[in-house]
């Protein structure tokens, strides 16, 4: 069975039936106002796609599902006499793709439909408005007909008119506007079917084929989307938000999808269909408005969304039409939402007993959470806003100005930050807004294609700015008096809607009391422990703030720069060791005790020097230009040639599989034993000054059991010649063959911990620094890599090295602590696979602690999150 | 049991009683002439170690040994009456090492001994010549005194006496020297017990000890042998070369061990000890000459080489002494050889009914024919020599003079050959030996120190040359008329002995009848396929001679090399692209064609381009400079400039994991698809002109399956478009996460090439390019690493992925062809891994593929060579 009629039983299930065709089904079981109609199967567009042509019995199902539709609607479709019957033709997957897939509306149009629907309305405005909108989004869906050519007609008739929107053209504008129509598709070589099932069929079919529109593979590349879904394909009777003043249409949310506060939240506009809200190019009227201008309808709304929130346990988002002061409802879904508000609304969900923690737990996606730890800007605020638009996407960003998604990209390019100033954005921007800091439209509601999409990816971002002309050709917009160029920088304020010129202080982020609550749920469920990578004592106490447990990896190169650069120079070249090495040493250890007081009490995994050491000296470009520098000045140029010998001493072609990490403490033991008497003494005083430390000491870059063994040796050396107890030692698992020789690493270690990065690097043979532009971005465009494997980890190759390095690395020594310290430490999908196979712990960088704490409890629950969070 | 006397059985073996205590109790056993003794087992060495004293089981044991040993040889250990009982107190494990270990002579003496002795012999000089013997190697062994001090005193003593060897020193003068001697202990702050069981015991201590002395430990590092066997010690009685002109010993060989003819071969040397043949201060005269002085002995001591041969089925190397016409035994092993002598040896053993052809496979280490198949002099040899000595050590060489073993590894530190020159080699001079293309020295017969050592390392050698003066002071040496000094080039035939004046050509080797037939044997046996890496017509030739089954790897790299360079950087600039590529798949037309008539009826694997675009770029130091001269000369820098840019954006930190193999392909796919056109048309070529072209296509560096599928698409697209029958395709497992994700892999290819060379680089986090001096020769030293994981592959490590993949692999694909062909693929251990897990074939460079051959043979035959072959 292909075609599901919306009063079938919602249990088929959103597979089939898609996220919009469930809805539909489900409001009607509900005994909503639904305008009736049905769903063929995303099973319907799969086997189309599969064999090009759209099955015999898709059609067949498609004409049962329409008679019935048509008794039901007590409407003809096709029909020239009563009223005639309209459909819209929507496409509805799984997930919700906002504005990617197509969208017929009014389809059952011709010559005579349109003299019957004139007759049926009274009103030649409104059937050839009806007119034109079919002819206009057939031919953009069906045809591919470029869309712009039909705006400029519109652009031409409304200047010729001097009106601002398309309702206030006049009968003859529409009735000219639906002939030009009507001769573009013939210069594209279109042809417009007259016969209403032949465009039902037509349109199905480019329904089901916009799955594979360029726009929705982005997105669903974006996603993390599967391919093989498919889409469904809604066929629904048209009611009509543009008969006149008393009718409209409009999209609402039970709670506020930006804060999350528990009041009911919309935009309305009259004489509208639908797309007209989202394509934001009217402004529109709160629910306020509405309530003043249909009191009924407000109070009907409020009950139907009451009535959602209570049947889907969650915040819903919903579009409705009024037609001739009737309700209709269109569609809902939960609603997408800001991490602020998910948080929100999934805490007061619990308080209000609608859901249980657990569930509370589920609804936030841990990787959203990143978007609460969004600067703001710093108060109080010295500037005055030059515009002020709505609060569409929260949080503050600063940046160079562009106008066009193609310069954001290439201005970005180099790490330079830019906000992207548009008209109102298309899904044809998604590039320029995945690497905007932040997103400026002059049009467009919180509703809007920018706003939905920058909240999805947690940039923020201004909307709807009155006032704000946008002259994309020039490079410029203009704001009040203020004229701003592109390359100029600006600030916006995604929480306020405030846009300011130049750049204002930003303030880093605090917990929400919500947040904070939430996360108190999460470490009570989670069993894997959450540590922090801090390298001092001021980023130690930011992981404490975010509810680190511990440090998971204290890198120690830092202590080797800046003002020590010279001495550790002099370790290298041979000069004054001792003295030099005396010096470091009493550096270190304050650099150490830092640590340990920060996280007293908690453990600290201090790892020994990684880098390779002509990290520490300085590039040979740079020490060419001083020798010619110092020639042409007639000076002597030998400490110069000094340090260019030790350069190219140390010259290596690929420095990332050269003299690092232990082997630097096997070559140079004296570095390695400074560091651990260092850290040794720095215990010492911190428990003389009545501290807890928890010190462990972490060797870097191990291959082989026989380096690590040496380094072990070495440590209780040092700690019996200190008199303090054992240190627990670690090593890094960031070789192939260390993993591959989990069991004998183990036998002389207290525990192992992944350094995921270089790991994915071997494992891989990807160098992370080169590889991005070179092949990294072609290769996830393309769809030869999932995801970015530096981001979320390789569970088939590197993730198989971590399980079996655990497992053999265990049955050795079964109390052995098993972490995981690179950056997918942080990785939500990364952190349920260190769940699985049963890790002691994770540890990221500070920021992402709140998201490790949550996506460790979502691992323990069995799930990851289940909702519409964006 | 700690000690066991000669007679007891020789079944304890030679774990227990070294290599050496083993043959005197097996010679004892036969009847033959052995002077009786006892043998301390290894274990005694390795519990004094353990322990840091000699255990007291040990010595009592030693003690109850002593007086069988008393009992045996009616002589009295410390008697003043009658015949004294010397002892020789000799290491001895289970492995020769030459030299490396330390030996005790003429134990057992005081004054009062020494007066029994001088009655006993009636010889006052060969009492003081015994006296001086045992203070000076009692002192250099127990009490650690520098040899030299010794030496100059026997040349102050010979000097004055006008005489060139001891034994014509006068009674006085071997009096004044054992004082002297004596002075010199006590100088050094040692002690020399007077008491001969103290003298016993810590002679004991001082060669279980001399097991973990440098020298030792440079030597099993550098021959692989174990650090835990320990070695034994031999307490033998005494017998005299030194008695007169009716006495002196010798060393002897029941084939020659240079050449492997069946003919006894040895030097003797009259009225004298042990050490003064090996040593090689005097000239020895040979094995006629002894018959002419002794023949009675001559005939025993055939009779003796006869029995030796036949007990031990191979050829044996024998210590004698004559003590007053009476023949003795002193020590007896099988002996080392050269590659040449080994196999001829092992084919004519064959013939003799000796052994079976399994034994003589067994008997040849697989690695030692690189011996082999060392150069030899081009014939006809145009040039006269300037001296001639022994042919010590095959083969030819040519080289810069040095005449330090330290000057020898300075100068080869580049790459220069180099020869070393010596008066005579001694065991410090290892290091030196071993970066030495030849070694060349005045003294010491073919039994010499530098003969063996030279052999054992595969290194030609002269020795012995009459008339040649080394100034090793000075640099320089005289042959005849000719001064050669540091620096000057000289060739050496160590087949022939001859030593010629500047660079001589060098012809390449050729198989010797005896090779060919043991290698037939050896394909009969074996069951791992043997092809070669080759990559062009003439190698291919080449590896068909040395009888490749096939090519297992063909890089295609060096054809974009060369006068193709221009048109290859025209492609990376993007300039002519379409002509460039013509261009390019014209001349690999071509090239494929040479490779598959080479290899006729032979499988050719291709591998697809793999190195990175940039390596086809100059480098950028040479850029700067051409830009600055262009500059200078007031020229145009545009097509400089043009180039640097390239070479930047195709710069990358480690590109060794960057953009190359199978990534190029994804990046650029035309340049793999006119390689692959290219090739294809080669077979087609090949075809019409009657060839039975078997050409295979490989693609490297694959990391995900997602990457070698589209290649897989391609390549038959491509045979499809010409026409012809499906290519097999495999790719390259040389990432490890090919290895770990072989079962997808195995799912679009037909077999798998393990490209151990950079398999092992990632695996280990080591950049071959850049370790080697940075500090994989400390780790290789230090015993970080049992070996070089670029010459033999790393079982435990990158051999887990091997394996690993190889199992995945055929589960999915049974009928899947498995081969290595990284430069692992020519080392025997790793053939021997590759046979035990099943893999289809090894690929090797052309000269290696005998080796490979004879290792995969004794693979199938579940052995690797068990015996002397050095």
């Amino acid at each position: 069975m292909y075609a599901y009629d919306f009063s079938s039983t919602a249990a088929v299930g959103k597979d089939l039936l898609g996220g919009k065709g469930h809805g539909l089904a489900t409001m009607t079981t509900l005994g909503l106002p639904v305008p009736p109609g049905f769903t063929l199967t995303t099973q319907a567009c799969l086997e189309h796609l599969a064999q090009g042509a759209l099955p015999d019995g898709v059609w067949d199902d498609t004409r049962s599902a329409l008679g019935l539709l048509e008794a039901r609607s007590e409407r003809a479709f096709g029909g020239t006499a009563g009223t005639p019957l309209l459909l819209s033709v929507r496409s509805g997957s799984k997930f919700s793709m906002p504005g990617m897939m197509d969208t017929v509306l009014d389809l059952g149009m011709n010559d005579a439909v349109h003299a019957a629907l004139a007759a049926w309305s009274g009103s030649e405005h409104f059937a050839w408005d009806a007119y034109r909108r079919f002819v206009q989004t057939y031919a953009k869906v069906v045809l591919h007909v470029d869309e712009a050519r039909f705006q400029r007609v519109l652009t031409d008739l409304r200047d010729r008119r001097g009106v601002a929107n398309d309702a206030d053209l006049t009968v003859a504008d529409l009735e000219e506007a639906t002939g030009l129509f009507q001769r573009i598709v013939a210069e594209s070589g279109g042809s417009l079917p007259a016969d209403p099932l032949e465009q039902l069929r037509t349109a199905i079919v480019a329904v089901f084929e916009s799955w594979n529109n360029k726009r929705a593979r982005e997105y669903r590349r974006l996603h993390d989307i599967a391919e093989d879904l498919g889409t469904a394909c809604n066929v629904q009777m048209m009611v009509f938000g543009n008969l006149g003043d008393d009718s409209g249409t409009g999209v609402c949310f039970t709670r506020d999808p930006a804060t999350g506060e528990a009041t009911p939240y919309g935009d309305y506009l009259a004489n509208a269909q639908g797309e007209d809200v989202v394509a934001g190019i009217r402004r529109t009227m709160d629910l306020a408005g509405l309530a003043g201008r249909h009191p009924d309808r407000h109070g009907e709304l409020l009950e139907v969304m009451a009535k959602l929130e209570q049947h889907y346990q969650d915040m819903c988002d919903i579009e409705f039409t009024i037609e001739e002061n009737r309700l209709w409802i269109l569609q809902t879904r939960v609603g997408k939402r800001t991490a602020t508000a998910a948080v929100r609304m999934a805490v007061e969900m619990v308080d209000e007993g609608l859901i249980d923690r657990d569930d509370a737990l589920r609804r936030v996606d841990a990787a959203s959470l990143e978007q609460m730890l969004h600067p703001s800007l710093k108060s109080p605020i010295g500037a005055t806003p030059i515009a002020s638009g709505l609060n569409a996407s929260p949080g503050a960003a600063c940046g160079r100005v562009v106008f066009s998604s193609d310069q954001a990209v290439e201005v970005a390019a180099d790490g330079t930050p830019v906000v992207l100033v548009r008209w109102e954005t298309t899904p044809d921007d998604i590039h320029g807004m995945a690497v905007a800091e932040g997103i400026l439209t002059s049009h467009g509601g919180r509703t809007s294609h920018a706003a939905v999409v920058a909240r999805g990816m947690g940039t923020p971002a201004v909307t709807g700015v009155g006032g704000l002309v946008v002259d994309e050709e020039e490079r410029r917009f203009t704001a009040g008096g203020t004229v701003v160029t592109e390359g100029e920088t600006i600030t916006l304020d995604g929480t306020t809607g405030n846009v300011y010129l130049g750049e204002l202080p930003l303030a880093r982020p605090e917990f929400s009391p919500e947040l904070e609550r939430l996360l108190g749920w999460a470490d009570e469920v989670r069993t894997l422990g959450v540590r922090a990578n801090a390298d001092d004592g001021r980023a130690a106490s930011e992981a404490v703030k975010w509810g680190a447990e511990g440090i998971g990896l204290a890198r120690t190169e830092h202590m080797f720069m800046g003002e020590r650069l010279p001495i550790v120079r002099n370790v290298i070249l041979g000069k004054d060791v001792q003295q030099s090495l005396d010096d470091l040493y009493l550096a270190q250890v304050a650099d150490f005790e830092d640590l340990l007081t920060a996280m007293d009490d908690r453990p600290v995994v201090v790892r020994l020097l990684d880098p390779p050491l002509h990290e520490f000296l300085p590039s040979l470009l740079d020490l060419m230009a001083e020798r010619t520098a110092l020639e042409a000045a007639g000076q002597g140029t030998a400490p110069v040639d000094e340090l260019i010998a030790a350069v190219h001493r140390l010259e290596e072609t690929n420095p990332m599989m050269g003299l690092r990490g232990v082997r630097l403490g096997i070559v140079h033991p004296d570095l390695y034993r400074i560091q651990v008497r260092a850290a040794i003494e720095a215990v010492g005083r911190r428990r003389k000054a009545g501290g807890h430390p928890h010190l462990e000491l972490m060797i870097p870059l191990v291959s082989t059991v026989r380096e690590l063994a040496p380094m072990r040796v070495m440590i209780d050396e040092e700690t019996q010649r200190a008199g303090v107890e054992r240190i627990p030692v670690g090593t890094m698992i960031e070789i192939p063959r260390a993993a591959l020789t989990a069991a004998d690493l183990a036998q002389h270690v207290d525990f192992f911990s992944f350094g995921t990065n270089d790991l994915t690097q071997m494992t891989y043979g990807i160098s992370r620094d080169d590889a991005q532009d070179a092949f990294l971005n072609t290769y996830l465009h393309d769809g030869l890599l999932a995801s970015d494997p530096f981001v979320t980890l390789d569970v088939e190759g590197v993730g198989r090295l971590v399980e079996s390095a655990t497992e053999e690395g265990r049955k050795v020594r079964p109390e052995l602590e098993v972490g995981i310290c690179g950056e997918h430490g942080g990785d939500p999908a990364t952190i349920a696979f260190c769940h699985r196979i049963g890790m002691t712990y994770v540890s990221c960088s500070p920021l992402r602690v709140p998201i490790a704490r949550l996506a460790a409890a979502q691992a323990a629950l069995g799930a990851g999150s289940d909702t519409g969070t964006v």
